[in-house]
């Protein structure tokens, strides 16, 4: 599955800078204007754009301009793809837990409350 | 909450590369002896422990010696902190969307199959 593995990995690259994961913190609020988003960062326009471009690479982000303003936006699923590989790396103990804790929410949900 | 920032930094920038990637995804079927997990990686020893490394100081592995033998395991729950980032950066249309999915779910569960 090399597509999967590149989509992990430029999602993990992408996110391993604690700029852009800002970047993803902001959108996941709101989308926003370039120029608005860019004044909360402290850096020149064009190493903040640099980013947007990395993020944009990355799939996470998508971007559309109207008029004169570019408003970018986080991809609804984009970070789906981490969930995935996070999933597949659960022990087979975590998987026990979870089958465990399954088992007894619906033991629970019959008993009387 | 910066301990909780510094440790999603670390968790994304050790998960960043390939290798370190792989090292997970090994461990996550079975601990390993260091000297056969190294075998699966084409590259030095001492590379090959950097990285080891890098994973420990970001609490996704541990390792233990017994006699002469030190093994590597992942963490139980070492990944959890990226899983906590990842759902806070759900968009508003993603909560929607889960809220609806648990709402059929549970309609789904109700009527007769």
């Amino acid at each position: 599955m090399p597509k999967y593995r590149d989509d992990v990995d430029r999602v993990l690259r992408a996110l391993a800078d604690p700029t852009r994961r800002g970047i993803v913190e902001r959108l996941a609020k709101a989308p926003a204007a370039v120029s608005v988003l860019a004044e909360s960062f402290d850096m020149s326009l064009p190493s903040f754009v640099q980013h947007l471009g990395i993020l944009t690479d990355a799939g996470i982000i998508t971007s559309e301009k109207t008029g004169r303003v570019r408003t970018v936006s986080l991809r609804p699923g984009a970070l789906d793809v981490l969930h995935l590989w996070l999933d597949e790396q659960r022990t087979d103990a975590e998987r026990r837990a979870d089958r465990l804790g399954i088992h007894l929410a619906r033991h629970h949900e019959g008993a009387p409350s």
